[in-house]
């Protein structure tokens, strides 16, 4: 139940990639025929995840991970725009910390951030993105779904906002894209990960609009149309791809199976007293469930229900062991003892509704117990 | 014959990788048991990779690959020393393009950088870089041995000069590690690469000594401590600790055998007329061969030795695709149509002397063929 944090790869993915560890492991750099058939397996796959999302092969470019593909479309872009006397950035405060940590240090580096608040569901306002672009603006990056309140942001609305403006719009798509369906008219950048739809681990996308400039953050030999250096991961980009193209596949299905399941788990969950939920109710991620527990802590509650065979999470996975309050709890208005007593529960393809079951079985017991020596106030 | 551009995954190595991608399959950092596993085999993974170096885990940060180190590297140390006022980089003309373009990079954001000229070998000369030095200088970095030469510079004297004079030094240890054992003891930081020794693709390791300071190149969710955000590459970690475990254990046997072969391509080489070797006769990788044949070019020598069954290189695999002459055979002072007519044969593992033989066979016949129809002068 942990799906946003990771997914199992699965046997299809894991069957593309094989061939290119050991016999056809050429560098798709070389000039002879073992490069020349990494350099075909390389291309075909970005073709084929080119059309997932409906852009230009010339327009995927094949990253270590999301993180890497935010921080190349923040900082590539800041480092580019600053020959033109453009310095301010616009970010949400709910964005992952891949985007927020790097504003943050583009900060340190001269730049200036805006950090747009979100209301109690964690929506962005079109009128206070429109207040904040300046013409020094150089780019604004919204996610499209946050990844820990599911809220799906008003994407469409909000990029043609800086469409009209001329300002280039980054989106972090990491947990909406195999979810929803994408709508990138106006959306300058998009960055993906693959292990997050059943991909492995080590591999992501940059999409990258024709015509919009950025500097590398990786500079080196020049792959990736010079934008991104180093040895392409071949059976990654491979395994990527054809996770791609199985997740926009199985989407409506899955979408629909998954917010059935979703919506009981609520369901069950708003049975416990004193219990909470986070972000909207109908326009979020069919695979998320965020709660909070009052007087309880999150982390002794993942640790509790990880006894009884549940995995689940409190906040997002990457910021798990800092145990410092979410955030995005923080920002849709939750208070610090709140915040802590949060729990994400993420659904995927391979959950089943007798899951559902289980968990709704063990859930409350689990939380009376902790209520009960809770050092927050009752039991 | 190319192994210097990237080598087959051996077994043993994709037997390590493979539980985590499915069976094991956690998010290093989630807090459930499945994360806790994760976490488990990251950690276990750096304290073998530490091992095999003779430094701490600590100083062990994953990356994805030797060209995100390098760029961590030379990136994160001019960030960080700029705060003190240093803003002098020094490399060698010899570099890898993940150092000379990064190096390059920051030159366009205002910091100095001296390039060391090598002599007809491809050694940096101690003197030079004494002189070099500046009290403004942040960094030193020079390759532990050249990936198209395979000359092995005087690492251990190069690092002394910058201990002495307190000035931290990188070097690229890609293609030495597992071919020459290496002397850390004045190395502030190394990168490397696991591709290059029967490792995956997708995953490096950039060492940083404890007490040496440098920001991150990739901000997130505060990964490997702090460093290098992004979700850990399970499998590809536990693949590069295990095949550097092998090759560590391999390294003597492997580096005679493969000299030998070595040796003996030299000496057939060395018999077609008009031929000249490239490097140093013995303190060069053992199993690096780099040669000119005046007349030809090298990009044809490839494609004619590709349709006999031997895969070659001229210069590097990463610069290949752009057929510009060799940075590195201009800087030890081959004249351009000289250096287009180069030849690299990198020995590995898998290779055998019968190759060496087969190759000795069909070398002399291909490139009297390519001088006949040569617009280089002869035929």
């Amino acid at each position: 139940m942990d799906n946003a944090a990771t997914t199992r790869v699965r046997e299809e993915v894991i069957e593309a990639m094989k061939p290119f560890f050991d016999l056809d492991y050429g560098n798709a750099s070389s000039l002879h025929s073992s490069g020349v058939s990494a350099r075909d397996a390389v291309e075909e796959s970005r073709e084929r995840a080119a059309k997932c999302i409906g852009v230009s092969p010339e327009e995927i470019f094949f990253t270590s991970g999301a993180t890497e593909a935010d921080n190349m479309a923040l900082k590539g872009m800041a480092f580019a725009a600053k020959k033109q006397g453009k310095t301010h950035l616009i970010v949400s405060s709910i964005e992952h910390h891949a985007i927020l940590h790097t504003a943050e240090w583009l900060e340190s580096q001269g730049f200036s951030i805006t950090r747009l608040p979100v209301d109690e569901f964690g929506f962005v306002k079109a009128s206070e993105l429109e207040k904040a672009i300046t013409d020094k603006t150089f780019l604004v990056s919204i996610m499209y779904a946050n990844n820990e309140i599911g809220t799906i942001e008003p994407i469409k609305e909000l990029s043609k906002i800086c469409a009209e403006k001329s300002v280039p719009f980054h989106s972090d798509a990491v947990q909406a894209f195999s979810k929803i369906p994408l709508n990138l008219e106006n959306v300058s950048m998009v960055s993906l990960s693959a292990h997050k739809f059943y991909g492995p681990k080590g591999v992501g996308i940059l999409v990258k609009k024709a015509g919009v400039d950025i500097e590398p953050l990786l500079h080196g030999g020049g792959h990736e149309f010079g934008l991104r250096s180093g040895t392409e991961n071949v059976p990654g980009i491979v395994g990527m791809a054809k996770a791609m193209e199985l997740a926009k596949k199985e989407m409506k299905t899955e979408a629909k199976r998954q917010s059935r399941m979703r919506d009981r788990l609520f369901k069950g969950i708003l049975d416990i007293p004193d219990t909470r939920i986070n972000g909207h109710k109908t326009k979020r991620l069919p695979n998320n469930v965020n709660a909070s527990f009052s007087f309880i802590e999150g982390e002794s509650l993942i640790l509790r229900l990880d006894k009884e065979g549940v995995m689940a999470s409190t906040g997002s996975a990457c910021s798990s062991p800092d145990l410092e309050p979410s955030h995005v709890l923080l920002a849709i208005g939750l208070k610090p003892a709140e915040a802590h007593g949060s729990l994400r529960l993420t659904l995927g393809r391979f959950n089943k509704m007798k899951e559902v079951g289980y968990v709704l079985e063990v859930l409350p017991a689990v939380v009376e117990d902790l209520r009960k020596i809770s050092p927050f106030g009752r039991g």
